[in-house]
């Protein structure tokens, strides 16, 4: 092993500008929908049920572009909403419904509730944070483990304190550590007593049909389970195509029971005449079904898979045998999660940018951007080309290697 | 004249099935977009400035697109935001952002501030009513005149109530009466004194471009009189683009002080990671320049100025010399208000509908759906082809004859 102090100033000399911090699509990802752009195409703007889509209306969304992910997102048809472009603008807003109007089965609406606190299982998703931050609902962390969040301490949590109103999931490759929630788990979140009446679980299944292997993982339906349960109006599911057609300009989903659905849309009346029913129909006619959608994303896994791979290759080579270094191996989603010894984390961070790669802020995986343990490091390997990310991760890998080393 | 009672079952007879309900463009009006649905085209993605449209990013929108209508709606391009397809939705959105976080210069939130109340000019917009009512905004009435609110009343209001936050104002060609706010009337509500030092316009310039006549009226620029006045947070402007291009897929618009805008931003940051951009540069690419709006209104204009000519041509010929029966002669915008004798209006609604006419409920041009005069019915003649306008208003004509005759 060469000197590591050594191997960072050349690093430092190479002039990098690498960026390996945001789940972003690459502009191939981008370019496996260059059709979108050219659709619906002139002429072209009823939908299956004869909707002129270009006018006002429609609440709920394109049926067909709801048919397409009714299977993936486990949810009927007829209790899924299609929407704008933001799933995260979906969780914001469902949020701000219920702090303004009582939820079904709510005692209250929970501005008039004193405090709300969601359970944040630690690693997690900033933007997840950021919403509840910014609507002054209070976030409690609990462990991730590989099969979800600790749920003996989530049972525990929920049982005894009305406040805790909900809890962020995203049940599939979860974001950072690619974890996928064990049917076990997700039976217990969909059946647990809750001492809040109107305890939500916020379904984020972001990466649903974002298989970086052949294997297609399946989750546990929660909508289903909490029905069966006697907790029908608990599971608030959401998606969407960001990571599956254009970042930007896609689609969102929400689905829930129906009488979660009806309550929203009928808020959502009162803000808008409707979700943009085009871009609705732009997606259904490039999608086609559910096998064109299970097409299109194999064509994404041919492009990023490699990228992880090229991940796990660098960190194997240099750590297969260095105690307190571990990643994740996901099977789908868009993140790595590196773990360092406690403390070295917002170093390694610092290195990395100080030498020309950016990596997301250590903490950013955890309520408030402080990670107690400084131990955990996302990697977002999609954006760059495949040489930068190896680049990018040999960076890394000095800084890594730096930083225990100064220990 | 024919016996109205006579004239009435003939109408009936008829078996009529038409609506005048909603302010919505004409299929024929869409046509005038279909260039819209191709674009922007295979290949074709980068902004003026290299971003990459299809993927994550940039919060206030396509500047291109921003600069096409900084001048119609008198905002400095730099304090204009372009959002996704509903103005609508960024007023609702905008009053949830006050209720949660203190706007500038106001001393508290607006959930911690007790009552909240607007300003509503009757006749108004019924959706502006809906978004208040959902959010619990207290509505104030006040009389419309034809050069804007009764400006007297206004700022009695104001000046001795700091729970009044607000005021809606559809400065240009309002709906339903067309009213033009006179460069008078803008220049008090910019500069008059309020005991809210939060107070704010909301100017919904919906039919800023949206002439009926080659006049093409201009009104004052509320956003420099305000920071002239030294209340430049005062005014927050929008305006979409939903009856210029598509009614459901068009970009709209939110427009305000640096201070203002930097707020917004901040909050809608945590809440989206930005708007449609693809949907920005398709509409930059259609209009290209104010000069390409300018032109495409002026097809428009042609579309449906023979339908306002109509409905004015039928109530003339019926109603020039009946006292109690007026109406407006909008130059611009989407609606005709017709006024008749106190107490009728419900009952020409009722008698309409009976016949296969419908209009909207009378009473929804005021808040919670209550004429106190029960005298003002909206008239919205875009939607149908001309023969049927003409043949709805014979309707409405007879209608309102057999509702005086019987009085």
């Amino acid at each position: 092993m060469t000197d590591p102090a050594a191997a960072y100033e050349e690093l430092k000399a190479a002039g990098l500008k690498l960026d390996l911090t945001r789940g972003k699509p690459s502009a191939q990802q981008l370019d496996l929908s260059h059709e979108l752009l050219g659709l619906p195409g002139a002429g072209q703007f009823r939908a299956a049920d004869g909707t002129d889509t270009r006018n006002y209306g429609g609440g709920q969304g394109l049926p067909e572009l709801r048919e397409i992910f009714a299977p993936s997102l486990q949810v009927p048809v007829g209790q899924l909403v299609a929407w704008n472009n933001s799933s995260l603008e979906l969780m914001h807003d469902t949020l701000v419904h219920a702090l303004l109007t009582a939820l079904p089965g709510a005692p209250t609406r929970w501005v008039d509730a004193g405090r709300v606190a969601f359970i944040a299982p630690v690693p997690g998703y900033d933007r997840h944070y950021g919403v509840c931050e910014r609507l002054g609902i209070d976030l409690v962390t609990v462990p991730m483990t590989a099969d979800g969040p600790d749920m003996d301490e989530v049972e525990r949590l929920v049982a005894e304190d009305p406040s805790i109103k909900g809890i962020w999931c995203v049940p599939k490759y979860s974001n950072p550590d690619g974890a996928v929630y064990s049917d076990e788990v997700v039976r217990r979140l969909a059946s647990m007593p809750t001492a809040a009446p109107d305890f939500r679980i916020m379904w984020d299944n972001a990466y649903a049909v974002h298989h970086l292997t052949t294997e297609e993982v399946e989750i546990a339906d929660v909508l289903t389970l909490a029905a069966e349960a006697g907790n029908a109006d608990r599971p608030f599911v959401f998606g969407s195509t960001s990571k599956i057609t254009l970042a930007g300009a896609g689609v969102a989903f929400f689905g829930a029971s129906q009488a979660n659905v009806d309550w929203w849309l009928k808020l959502a009346s009162k803000k808008t005449i409707g979700p943009d029913k085009v871009n609705h129909l732009r997606h259904a006619l490039f999608l086609k079904d559910a096998a064109g959608l299970r097409a299109h994303m194999a064509a994404h896994r041919e492009l990023i898979a490699p990228k992880f791979a090229a991940v796990d290759r660098l960190l194997t080579e240099a750590f297969s045998d260095v105690e307190g270094v571990s990643w994740t191996k996901p099977r789908g989603g868009y993140f790595v999660s590196l773990t360092v010894p406690d403390g070295l984390a917002s170093e390694v961070v610092r290195l990395a940018k100080e030498a020309g790669v950016v990596l997301t802020p250590a903490g950013a995986t955890h309520p408030y951007g402080k990670d107690p343990q400084d131990a955990t490091i996302r990697l977002a390997p999609t954006l760059p080309p495949l040489d930068e990310v190896e680049k990018a991760m040999a960076g890394v890998v000095t800084c890594v290697q730096l930083a225990l080393a100064r220990r």
